[in-house]
């Protein structure tokens, strides 16, 4: 399931980024705090939260000040750079260009940032937002104004995910995200960021969206068919859904594609009650088997579960493995992690707690093993394995994965940000199978017959 | 629309291939006939019909006597080639290796074997199958016990027009076809034929099926939905549905993609009586505009149209670019052709001959275009560009194409001869928008807005 629901951009990517260069600066003098203070603890402390601004891209963002001071009589590497966080980012890089071993180097980017489980810092929403990859999709104001509510904390949180997620694969590849703001006619908009042929990754995007208004009959319909009672005032349903979506497909064929998306869904009822639910899931999909990766992945998973509920894991592995299986194929898109839908137990707030948890894990999840594998070479069968692979990955998304289908499905929808999933190349060919006794055979094997990794 | 229904191999190829063999002999033997004579007289002629071998396919198929006397002591090309057809062929082939101007052998191609509206020869069912790719998928015996039933002739049009094509493709290429049999469990099967990375060809691919049995109720639902009405008897409704589809993707990105289809379905009511229909069309993906290509094109396929109602070519060209239309792109696949579904008038025999008419003119519609861009050079961009739209060749098979939704969502569907129809290759470009002015967005211009071609 890729991303909630995406909307077109009306406006054009200047006027957007006017408005919003605007709410941010209108944050900025509400809040009265200076802008150069940084205080959230996850890997992003890895780099400067001054970066507004998209290099390459449509949309620029320059923070009064502040860009201009850090950026000055600086190399564009080094604008990313700061202090003694800077020394792991560029031993990250300066080692992936020197061929060195990673293992080392996965371990210290890991272990730098340890998944911080202190409640998030309610009150210090204007010094987070600086971090992220581009202003909040809401307007720093509102979002300050209404601090305590879900729907705010849930915002920060697939912000500050995308953030950390995309500073961590800038990091280790050495290129840089093209930041896309979009705005959705009948309310709210979206943030991509997408990193298209790096030095490490092919294709790698982590889009955000938070759109509200009122159900349309379909998605109500549809939302029912879930056994979800919903009850509107004369016949209408506001409701508010927001998301972080990612898909990171990379060049060498012995790093895998990892996939993750956590979202929730606010729909106010009759009486203003509201019902709320959280969904998302973290899986990976390796080109080849490998365990300690493999175990590596899920075991990472099943901590930040097991933290919240010991049936978490093994529930959501399963519910998985059923979800992304290519029917037709009779195999998995990959070798699983969890999946989770409509999680409205056992509080709103326990909830919360367990998506934070799976969201803070990503980079922990996956950074290890692409430094890992960083340098591994590859034969050019390998890498036609890995397209054929590539192949399978798209026929999962556009034929069976709900979210690309109800976005595809959905006029008006920002069809890019969609299918940022899909892979820059694929490759279809008839009858391919592999021989058996052969690396390609055991991938396909565990692809049948979904296995247990911890 | 790709295919009517593709269905499982649940033997294998070799067991299968043991059994059509036998169905052969047991056709040879029956009919007393000399397995040399070879009367049918269309683009075929240019190559011997004595070819019910597969290099390098799993199946092979020698007919007595006769493939070892071609065979013996001639090259692999050498026994492609007989008399004076071999001239032709050959020059084409040496042609295209030392890279001269192919207009003129375009026209000889295609001259050589002009559209013969006779009546198929109804008497020489075994002389005609000896000119096809592979046995046919009903027993021959079978077919000339009924050869005046639309079914036979049907099958008979449809393995013609798979051997024609797939000649005129080999002998522009210099590569061969692999043929696939497959069998359906409960009736029939098929004949996939299929070129991957060939000296023109990207990928070819040209199936048959012919399935019978019982309709399913999915099935019967679906064509209520289309206003069919149907009587079964004791809730049966045994069927019979067969069809030819191809589609072809060049390497080089001046050769237009191309795809045909044509059908045919039978359902039998309680009462005994049989209701019918055709469907169909041919149609043409180029990745850049030719004019002089899309007045050929829809231009050969007006002709074909209009010796049977002057209707059918406005009608079904509209219908066409309605069709193959990506929704969430707001652009059609290709620059269209000819496109119709349910035709069931003025009569059986009338509709027959229009769906004849149009099989015989795909190799007329589009080796000539072959020819003509077979030396021409292209650019990375363009080889860059034409990836992208295959990229929309997959979102289009994928997410809207009937027949490919239909055939993956049932179980046991033959996957790889539904899936034939993607490309050896594709690619999807985060935002790729090309600049104005360009070729590429003239392309755009012409899939944005359908024109008309002649």
């Amino acid at each position: 399931m890729a991303t909630i629901v995406f909307c077109s951009v009306n406006k054009t990517a200047r006027t957007t980024a006017r408005r919003c260069l605007s709410s941010y600066s209108k944050g900025l003098a509400s809040s009265g705090e200076s802008p150069l203070s940084c205080t959230h603890s996850s890997l992003t402390t890895l780099l400067p939260s001054t970066r507004w601004f998209s290099r390459g891209s449509s949309v620029r963002f320059m923070s009064h000040g502040t860009a201009g001071r850090a950026g000055a009589g600086r190399t564009r590497r080094g604008a990313l750079l700061s202090g003694a966080a800077a020394v792991t980012a560029a031993a990250a890089v300066a080692g992936f260009l020197a061929n060195a071993n990673h293992f080392q180097r996965a371990e210290m980017a890991t272990k730098v940032s340890p998944i911080s489980e202190e409640k998030e810092p309610e009150g210090e929403i204007l010094e987070r937002c600086r971090g992220f990859m581009s202003p909040p999709v809401t307007d720093i104001g509102e979002l300050q104004e209404r601090k305590g509510e879900m729907r705010t904390r849930m915002e920060m949180l697939i912000m500050q995910t995308q953030a950390d997620f995309c500073k961590a694969l800038e990091v280790v590849d050495g290129g840089t995200f093209k930041v896309d703001r979009w705005q959705r006619n009948e309310g709210g908009g979206g943030i991509s960021c997408v990193m298209q042929d790096g030095k490490v990754f092919e294709k790698a995007g982590v889009n955000v969206s938070v759109v509200f208004g009122y159900l349309t009959e379909e998605a109500a319909k549809q939302m029912r068919s879930r056994g979800k009672v919903l009850k509107g005032k004369d016949g209408k349903l506001p409701f508010c859904a927001m998301g972080v979506s990612s898909v990171i497909h990379p060049k060498n064929p012995h790093i895998p594609t990892v996939h993750f998306n956590y979202r929730y869904f606010e729909i106010e009822e009759e009486d203003g009650s509201k019902q709320w639910w959280f969904g998302g899931g973290t899986d990976l999909t390796p080109v080849y088997i490998n365990k300690e990766d493999a175990f590596h992945f899920h075991n990472t998973l099943k901590e930040a579960c097991d933290k919240h509920h010991s049936q978490y894991y093994p529930d959501f592995k399963k519910w998985c493995d059923r979800y992304f299986y290519i029917q037709h194929r009779g195999e998995t898109r990959g070798i699983g992690g969890i999946f989770f839908d409509d999680l409205d137990s056992p509080s709103q707030e326990e909830a919360f707690s367990f998506v934070k948890s799976c969201a803070r894990t990503v980079v922990h999840c996956y950074l290890p093993i692409v430094y890992k594998h960083l340098n591994d070479s590859f034969t050019e069968e390998e890498k036609d394995w890995q397209q054929v692979r590539r192949g399978r990955y798209v026929e999962f998304n556009l034929v069976y994965d709900r979210g690309v289908k109800f976005g595809l499905a959905t006029p008006g929808s920002r069809i890019e940000s969609i299918l940022m999933s899909l892979p820059l190349s694929a490759r279809w060919e008839y009858m391919h199978k592999p021989a058996k006794g052969t690396l390609e055979a055991e991938m396909l094997e565990a692809l049948r017959n979904p296995k247990e990794w911890v």
